[in-house]
């Protein structure tokens, strides 16, 4: 999505690490317009699937989730990383490893807000090393929905999370491709 | 805002405590058409102010943020409760105290993303007793912003927030205003 390339060329921040740091528009701050302009890409690019309903996780998934849920006239679902105190009801639990704090968190849904066969699409707004993407495939398993595609944002290709997802038979879409931070720059790859 | 209203009659859950639990279309589960309706609505009630920016908190701010600045074609910034280790620059604090468990949580706002002089038009999905809007005017005044009003999808007028945005001179709007939960049943005032 050229629009997306073109504004982490503008506005990202190659961090030590391999980090990128985009909160002027997607990760702090966020820019709707082009939050709407990735549901409407997702929904182009998932339009061969039946979809009932977006799984994304909290925080800065639901931006983007919640605009593709929008244009898909679906409910989407946040998974918690804490379970609130008026989640009284039965959850599913999901690990999430960190790998810049190096401990395990949690993710959790509500079980009844997902139902046995359901039609998933997960939408989430950075895959890297993929662990919260892995945490919702878990979560819909568990579920026993139909998982029928992983979209990310923004991923980064060196980082093994969209390959993981690839390699569980899943169709994944990145609306930008990050194949490497050579010399401070963003490169992009050919997947979007 | 009928429309809300009837939502919540029909799939909210009273709790014990005054607690108030609307999971299935708001804090877990979202209906994206809802939530732009909701940022619709807030437009029309400060359509007499200019707003430059919505600022939210995260979790379930967002969803309504960033539809409101959707609909408002201005950006959303989102407080975050943690600082992530992407946030390498100077940030704003507030704290917020959690009356669930009596204690002071923080929230942060980069300062690069608030600009001195700027309008905000803070949007809260719950407003209780408030803190977490009380948090964010603070974190607003920190920055010199002008605060041109406060939007609460959902108030709990009995709990003294909206009490709190009034006496300190900012417009209120919630969308659904609560009474009461009188015999275990969900009470709106007339403020909507």
């Amino acid at each position: 999505m050229k629009l997306l390339e073109d504004r982490i060329k503008k506005d990202g921040e190659v961090l030590d690490g391999d980090v990128l740091k985009i909160n002027s528009f997607l990760n702090h701050q966020v820019d709707p317009q082009l939050m709407m302009q990735c549901g409407e890409e997702f929904k182009r690019l998932f339009a061969d699937q039946k979809i009932d309903k977006v799984l994304t996780c909290e925080a800065s998934g639901i931006a983007p989730g919640v605009m593709t849920a929008y244009v898909l006239d679906v409910p989407m679902v946040f998974a918690r990383k804490k379970k609130p105190s008026t989640l009284n009801d039965a959850v599913y639990w999901a690990d999430v490893f960190s790998y810049t704090k190096k401990v395990n968190n949690k993710i959790c849904v509500e079980e009844k807000l997902l139902h046995k066969g359901e039609n998933l699409l997960i939408i989430d707004d950075f895959v890297a090393q993929g662990e919260a993407v892995k945490g919702m495939v878990n979560i819909a398993k568990q579920a026993e929905c139909n998982i029928v595609g992983v979209g990310a944002v923004v991923a980064k290709t060196f980082q093994g999370g969209s390959d993981w997802v690839k390699q569980h038979g899943l169709h994944f879409e990145a609306l930008a491709s990050i194949d490497s931070f050579k010399d401070g720059q963003v490169h992009f790859g050919k997947e979007n």
